[in-house]
């Protein structure tokens, strides 16, 4: 698998484009649409959170659907809390964009992100659809990673070609993360491409999969938005033998560039949350299954003291083993130990003494991964996550009404 | 019942103490012994956190005996992480505080708070002990709030006098709250002494069903600690009739005075919260039930964006929904309402323009209801938090090992 550079527009058969129409105070680049030019298999998961936006509801009945043609993003207003009108405005997006793209409205797919409880400007947003689909192209892709941001500090994408079957394949993926603009709250959009082919059924099992083992396990404060929404469209335009079942030959492969992929962009996003000043991956090992060994992670992953320790460059165990203890979890103390970086800060239950040099230069780095054993099972879990600092509370407090 | 001014030797047969061992750096008071002159019926509970510290380990044995005399308390060290070691310390304290005070070993409960990881200096626990049992009085209630005490900011204390069947009864209560000295975790400890006689086992329900109702609806920042106790004595010295079942005629009356105390200290203890400006009180009402509301209002009184909000005086309703939606309860949207001390912000699922003066005076005011309708049933709960602002971050990241 070899990582190349390029957007969702690197795999054959898509084009994308990026515009401005005024939604964003900021004047950047606010509607995205991202085309396959022949249908493509769709696989999709969404935020569960009971507050859901009438963008997530529309494109949650679209997605049912095998195959669409398109995707229609707008940042700067998250239709959220918009009741019947947000509906309304969530379907007109999607035919507005069918219209132009000339496809049917249950072929495309709709996402917002951005201030909530605030109606959609239908006229700059009708006004930027139609800019945008004149202005797709291979190119385009770029500023379609632009247009979904919000308060994101960079560009999160990533792209790779691997062999199925003798052909060439490319896999390619943008997402916005953690970041939230007033007054509302975080989003995580993400878009993936693909040029492989994928039967219906079966990508849609694999995308619940693959988000389980990758949005799924960041956590930057814990917060669920209304708006998250994961989106992957396989168009077969790399002329593979058609992945049709787990037992196919290219399956796994297949598989693995898939959930590679989402772990690039997922850890983007954690390295990208609010006030970062340091990037965490939480790995369990030792546990007796999946759902334990992610318990722990996500309890050591979302404790406030935790990360707030991290931020201050204090290697405190306690709050890390502190957290694992009320995780839910069963497990018998005197089998736990956690390392940082490797260097072992608690053995079989016991604090003990590491090389203090040693240690001050693991809380140096930018990267840490916080190693926690419980020594009950064979089953392990990371999750990625980011320290709290002074900028996380000043981003989230200082912004008013 | 009426408020009167007290420690927990306010109530008939209670005296108590606190003095300087030298286990905390700050030379402050750190032991404290609580005695009983007869026999109490005793109800507790302690923390679920599977790091429990061997201190909880040894009193929640000994919490199922009917009757104990005392209890002794140490600050400076939590006495977790100890292993065995910490098992046998525990003991020793047991041992050391009934030798003094003439009662056995399965009479006396134990606590912990403060440094995790360090045995504990036993040959100072000691001086402590014998220092605090030749120290024990009624006025010794103070110094025993003040031995008890972290990061604390001021001393947690109530007491309320009222009528049981002709008879005056107290009931006093100390607590200390959610500071935390590294490098380790929050401890919430909590002693309510009263005069009424009550049955022992229906004690120990009511304590349960109490706890859930007042320091279990408490959330600073969701972390659990290793040594969180809740301690009730009853002692029958106000020689009011017998409360031995929930048919008894006193037994509303008693069970009011008992959550109106235990809900008072809670109170006090979110108030305190680390690096607090605002005291928040989260009510859910119109659930289908107590643990519905409850969810919702936990998930609300955590979301580190909610509290982050108010500390920056915005009245965010956006973030207040997004997490009653994904809290984990079904409820429709549209039947949804919040206010803030009165003054609605989002009614039916929608934002609703609230006055901008009165809006902005709420927000300065340093005590916030949080008024949730989800408008599905009849069942309500009410959770106690604080804000999050940047003393919170400062006290939990520049304290270094």
């Amino acid at each position: 698998m070899k990582k190349i550079d390029g957007y969702v527009t690197a795999p054959k058969g898509f084009v994308a484009a990026g515009v401005k129409s005024g939604i964003k105070k900021s004047g950047k680049e606010d509607v995205a649409v991202i085309l396959s030019q022949v249908p493509a298999a769709v696989g999709a998961v969404f935020t569960q959170n009971m507050m859901a936006s009438p963008s997530v509801l529309v494109s949650k009945e679209i997605a049912k659907n095998d195959y669409i043609r398109a995707i229609v993003v707008n940042a700067g207003n998250a239709n959220a809390c918009t009741g019947d009108q947000g509906i309304k405005d969530a379907n007109m997006m999607a035919e507005l964009t069918a219209k132009a793209v000339g496809s049917n409205k249950e072929e495309v797919l709709v996402c917002s992100t951005g201030v909530i409880g605030h109606f959609l400007p239908m006229d700059k947003i009708e006004n930027g659809i139609n800019a945008a689909v004149k202005a797709l192209s291979v190119e385009g892709g770029e500023s379609a990673a632009e247009a979904i941001q919000t308060t994101d500090t960079f560009v999160k994408k990533n792209a790779y070609e691997f062999e199925l079957s003798g052909k060439t394949v490319t896999i390619a993926g943008i997402a916005k993360g953690s970041g939230m603009i007033h007054p509302n709250m975080a989003t995580m959009l993400t878009f993936i491409t693909t040029d492989a082919a994928v039967e219906p059924s079966l990508l849609k099992k694999m995308t619940k999969y693959v988000a389980d083992r990758s949005f799924n396990m960041v956590v930057v404060d814990g917060d669920t938005s209304t708006n998250d929404t994961m989106i992957v469209m396989a168009n077969g335009q790399a002329q593979n033998s058609l992945i049709d079942s787990e037992n196919h030959p290219d399956y796994q492969t297949f598989l693995q560039a898939f959930l590679t992929i989402s772990q690039d962009l997922a850890k983007l996003i954690a390295r990208d949350g609010e006030g970062a000043t340091k990037f965490l991956a939480v790995n369990v090992t030792g546990a007796n299954d999946f759902v334990e060994a992610k318990a722990v992670a996500m309890a050591i992953a979302k404790s406030p003291l935790v990360k707030t320790a991290f931020f201050g460059h204090d290697p405190n165990w306690g709050r890390i083993v502190c957290a694992a203890g009320y995780s839910g979890v069963n497990f018998l103390p005197e089998k736990m130990s956690v390392a940082l970086n490797n260097v072992t800060i608690f053995k079989n239950g016991m604090s003990i003494k590491a090389d203090e040099k040693q240690l001050q230069d693991v809380m140096e780095q930018k990267d840490i991964e916080v190693q926690v054993t419980l020594g009950q099972g064979e089953a392990e879990a990371t999750v990625w996550t980011c320290d709290f600092s002074y900028d996380y509370v000043k981003i989230n407090a200082e912004y008013h009404t």
